[in-house]
């Protein structure tokens, strides 16, 4: 990056487009809004030791042994035997305090995965929007979102999340040649905003968490900054960021 | 497709991403805006008798001695030695009529290719707006339209367009379990289609071309129903619909 200008901004709507992307030397965003890292988020607000993103039901269940806390989504829904699902109001109690987690969501811990190249590895939701902003704007590093879509198809929720960054660091931060995902997000944001629920509602996982009367969780997924925490992967493990640096700070 | 249901109305961003869609009943819309299959609207238009897209210039260029036309353009240029590149007003012109042609582009013959398990291909641009728009709106058979990107990247004008015929299908048409990526190409025309060219100014293809000195080019790929045709494609050769129509009727 040329040290006069601007880091880039730029936004991947399927892990499945990732091959036309460098992940090398920057910082990816990983999104699933609805709700694997809103829930993410809320479990580290609510003292969350340290979370494992696993690909399967079985790795996850693994972890039980070992005392974690486990969860498992398949369909919007927990997976029978799992402490949890992706509900972020799960992960709204004393249990989560100190707990070591291990969670596997249809998209959002696949998208990590498949984002394993990055530099750096943070997790973000409407819930840490402006913490998570605030903080890259003082990285100086160009930025990747990767939307988690549904199997590989693009998604509204994160496209409008993308795009939100997108509006909020568009000062900060250039444009690179894979510039119109950028420009789609934010226009996308620009409409929505001032109604995002409404504006999702006749949206592909919308309809689905709402066929699973779990509404509030939409609502919940969809409201800005109800957390003040960054997770960040380190060595395939999600870290709160501060918490993280305290740490290494104190080697 | 139950008889009682409307047909559905998909958009896929990118040739990347068609495995996740089945093509086999569907009409597939194959879009390259700048400049592809505008071109090849032009050229029947004025009265080419078919296209062959082809993937590489040197197969293009093989088709010479056939007495083709044969067209190659890379990179937004016209490759040295072809009759022509991407330009549409490349295509208007006496030569053209009655003309056999062959062509290789970036993005636009490689889509074609790769949707080529359609039940129906057939070839969209500004260019044959309504003329497409009345034709889908006869067939009561699901559409899915594919747009060819650059490079496998979603790309801005073929979002718009794919985002045009949603718009005019809509009350014609049903949403699919795909609907996201409709909602979005059709929301993104509603806020530029007063100013397409302006809306597109800061997207990658549109400064590209810019670059090239081509902006002509671009004011007329956005501007709507300049011709009347429906390229369609049949063993792996464009014609224009109506004649292959007539072909087909006098057998």
């Amino acid at each position: 990056m040329d040290s006069n200008s601007k880091p880039t901004f730029e936004v991947c709507f399927s892990p499945a487009l990732l091959g036309n992307y460098e992940l090398e030397d920057k910082i990816v965003v990983v999104i699933d809004v609805l709700r694997a890292t809103t829930s993410m988020c809320v479990a580290f607000e609510n003292g969350a030791k340290l979370i494992v993103p696993v690909e399967t039901t079985d790795e996850s269940m693994s972890y039980r042994e070992k005392g974690y806390l486990v969860g498992a989504e398949r369909k919007g829904e927990k997976v029978e035997g799992f402490d949890f699902g992706n509900s972020p109001f799960s992960f709204m109690n004393e249990k989560i305090k100190g707990a070591k987690i291990a969670i596997t969501t249809t998209n959002g811990t696949r998208a990590i995965r498949a984002s394993i190249k990055a530099d750096k590895l943070v997790v973000g939701s409407f819930a840490n929007l402006k913490t998570l902003t605030d903080w890259l704007k003082k990285q100086n590093q160009n930025v990747l979102c990767v939307c988690s879509g549904w199997k590989n198809s693009f998604n509204l929720e994160d496209t409008l999340f993308a795009g939100a960054l997108a509006y909020h660091l568009q000062e900060d931060f250039g444009l690179s040649y894979h510039r119109d995902s950028v420009l789609a997000a934010k226009h996308l944001y620009l409409i929505s905003r001032q109604d995002l629920v409404g504006f999702l509602k006749n949206s592909s996982h919308y309809l689905r968490l709402h066929n699973l009367q779990i509404d509030k969780d939409i609502d919940f997924c969809l409201t800005a900054n109800q957390t003040n925490v960054i997770p960040i992967l380190k060595d395939g493990v999600l870290y709160e960021i501060s918490k993280l640096e305290k740490a290494n700070a104190s080697y």
